[in-house]
């Protein structure tokens, strides 16, 4: 599938890795196949919930394929591009089109501090290399150069630049960028938003870890906003908050993997040295997880 | 007037400060009737648009005085107390009382930071010193010590503790907290915040400087918000918003006490050495003014 | 003593202040009266470690009035002046040179950003309302707005502004400051930084808190700086640091405050809400000064 | 040459890259030529200002190869290992000592902050995987996650971390650190430390980007901090320094490899987006330059 207008909810998918390094393919493809079934609009792999700053290239590589075989079009996989050189940034991005990708996430990652030029010269070269639309990722929080509203206002007359994904926690941010760019980029939100007010400010919905967890709620969540039902949508929006909560509360990859552990699917640990999910927060995801009704039987 | 259910727009009233470091007691009576003119809900004496950090004692209690007087019991006067010291603060807290405030908005000043013992400790005791309701401010931008989550908690414990003003651009957090403490807190909106935003969370109103200059617009919002209409409410909210990125973009203080001088309110400017208004601030506040309706005609 | 060549050693006094309220200045002058005994020279009420933050004008006032009388001209006496206005420090300047100060120890602080101008022409404004010579304190920790190289440059053509005191814990910016304003500035060091490192640079002495607790052990390390014995100052710095370590782990006020009521100094805690010494901080600042014999027999 | 006793000046490398991502490798073995010739007492490839967060797995070992050839024994190779995996890390280590290093720097990449039991285990495994010394790096400002003293105090006890080299500005932490495991790890500075007082503090040396372009200098600084000559260290520490703040004032890798072409090794600029050194900044360095007499006739 090649429908480029990208909407509603994009679980950021977690990369599942072996042992051996290798990609578990098989662990990964019945996630994808979990979530289209539940309603999912699109899927994300590479994120920061994909770990993407921990794999190797091959790895990177190998969770595309499987995550674009396993949706086989159903929906469209929207995969994230992250590289500390503009050089490697394109070979991603050109190289994740060619295996069928129907949009690129764009992310800089950075040592030293990029100035505002060197930062819109990068999302532009990627957005050059590619024909599909581009969604630029904003979070001031683990990137070390952010986008200024200057330099999205530039970035936003680039053709395939279409959408932007913002982790900032500050909504009012969100709301300056529709003012400046509304007619041209749809906003997505992060976990780092409530997304039912991201609806409400005419965003296009939310690219985010938690919906690995709860993908049925979510749809539900994007669905009564979507119909202007704003009682019920808070409703639900304040019992789904919570989730948000323990994933700022522990680390997002831990969370969503040990979460999808608890439901069933073996997708291992965050790669050492990152920890993995303890005791408590394990108890604490179980808790949640129960109390939307989303653990199996035995679980 | 002492009715103790605060709702709605609270503008954060400017300290108006003549040349001989008096209060400019006509100028800021004439503004309090405007804005009670104007259909807003309280007043908000001595918040940080108010300079709370630049008066003196004598000054302080001349800003609530007048303001009270003016007033004359129409809306509630919810007057912001600050100190580093608790003993200052009590001071303060007891001496607006008795001038016949309705409420208290708490804030902690500090050199070092305070451990969390510590803080809620001075908010406790401020709440103790006085039988009027409380409204506790939490700012992480410009407070050292911020307001956990957990201190929150604790402090909603306390019975005259019956509000909280969020200053900290984060919206999430104040779902968190209304998840925490919903039942117990009246959540208010700052200018770090859209309005619309913290309604839909079932918020309270806002507290914050704009409200002074675009009072019949932001009592229209509310009025929106409450009545369920969110398309409408939208729509306004996205155009007064382009005053509260000015205002995020300026100083808090130089740009509310700019904007009523264009208005026709010789208020003066912030005290030195902080910054009147530029040329190039002045010009962008006239054109948002403007565009709102809210310039004399030969402004 | 009106000498204006300020070096060596001098202690930041701590502020006794009694439960009414009360500048306790017996305990005060006892403690100048033993510093001075000690041979340091000179002494600064009303810096950090003196909890300028959180005593009101009268307070101020009176502990520089007991160090001056205490002090007898012995030594010079460099007060603290800090406010947010350019009027109350300059209110506070004139007043302390009209007790008998012999220079001021300028500090700003802010509650919102001053822009660079604004900051030069604050201390610009205090050295104009005095004859005495100014120390600059710069403070990137606790003040909102710092000193940057450019200011200091600035602010050096001033006649009277004559030494810069730095608590930034970066060295490097020491030298580079006197690469810069050398031949017109003199430098003296804070906790923060190494005081042989400083007297290494060519610096004039320091002004810290814990020389209150040590200040023997810091003339005598103030001597073999002076002499290029940089084997034995090393020796002894080492020492000697271990205390600053306590400092930067606790409270300044705290610690400092702690110590001296363990030399049998009953100047009190800190101004609640700030914490006293604990008990765990408190046996270990007991074992420091143990170490350096500086505990009374009974201690 | 494999003696492990490191000491005095390790310029880093800077990474000459061709248009076509290949190792310059004529260029850098004539650096190396050139810095061997010049005195240093070894070599890192692979530091900051080796850009290693930007080059790929062939890239990195290429730069070791040629520095290792070029130094042929002469000078002890210490290269920087950097990773956000533990797996990848420990491959690198192995794999570099393999090739020849006497030495291996070691560094945590993250993107996610760590804790510090994550940090502690990241550090150990590398040391784990090699029978050479290593070099801990800490770098506050530019790793998500700092090494704490604790941290420091577990890591000492594994034998072969042997020196630790500190970036952090912080010349009072370097104490700290002395104080703690003095005798069991040697401390280098860092460009944001003042060599000479790292050296009065009984430090090891100095592994900087600057001694690439200032090599005789920084041999003759060490020399006379090493002899106790500290009045003439102190001299000619004042003039270096101005580079040092060059280097702080533009990117250090832009700088570094501005100030080699103009010396005439034509390393070429950072790897985009990084800047280019511009005009202002060129200019500045050349300036810098020819004041210590280290640009060449026609430069």
């Amino acid at each position: 599938m090649n429908a480029t207008d990208f909407h509603g909810v994009f679980p950021y998918l977690v990369s599942p890795v072996g042992e051996d390094g290798r990609i578990k393919d098989a662990v990964l493809a019945a996630l994808v196949e979990h979530l289209i079934a539940a309603g999912v609009h699109g899927l994300t792999p590479l994120g920061s919930t994909g770990e993407f700053a921990y794999l190797d290239r091959a790895q990177k590589r190998r969770v595309v394929e499987v995550t674009l075989e396993a949706a086989a079009g159903r929906v469209p996989v929207v995969a994230g591009v992250a590289a500390t050189t503009t050089a490697e940034a394109v070979r991603q991005a050109a190289e994740f089109e060619r295996l069928g990708c129907a949009g690129i996430l764009a992310i800089l990652e950075a040592y030293f501090p990029v100035p505002e030029n060197g930062v819109v010269a990068y999302f532009a070269a990627i957005a050059n290399a590619v024909a599909c639309p581009l969604v630029l990722y904003t979070n001031p929080q683990f990137q070390r150069s952010d986008l200024s509203l200057g330099a999205i206002e530039r970035l936003a007359q680039t053709k395939n630049i279409r959408y932007l994904k913002d982790a900032s926690t500050d909504t009012g941010r969100l709301l300056s960028i529709i003012n400046l760019v509304g007619d041209r980029l749809g906003i997505f939100s992060a976990s780092a938003h409530i997304p039912a007010c991201v609806m409400l400010l005419a965003g296009k919905g939310w690219m985010a870890g938690p919906a690995c967890l709860i993908p049925h709620q979510s749809v539900r969540l994007y669905e009564l906003c979507r119909a202007g039902r704003w009682d019920e949508a808070m409703a639900l929006q304040r019992e789904l908050w919570r989730l948000n909560q323990l994933f700022a509360k522990y680390a997002l990859a831990a969370c969503i993997k040990g979460g999808l552990e608890l439901q069933g699917f073996p997708v291992g640990d965050p790669l050492p040295p990152q920890p993995a999910l303890d005791a408590a927060g394990r108890a604490e995801v179980r808790r949640a997880l129960a109390a939307q009704g989303v653990l199996p039987r035995s679980g």
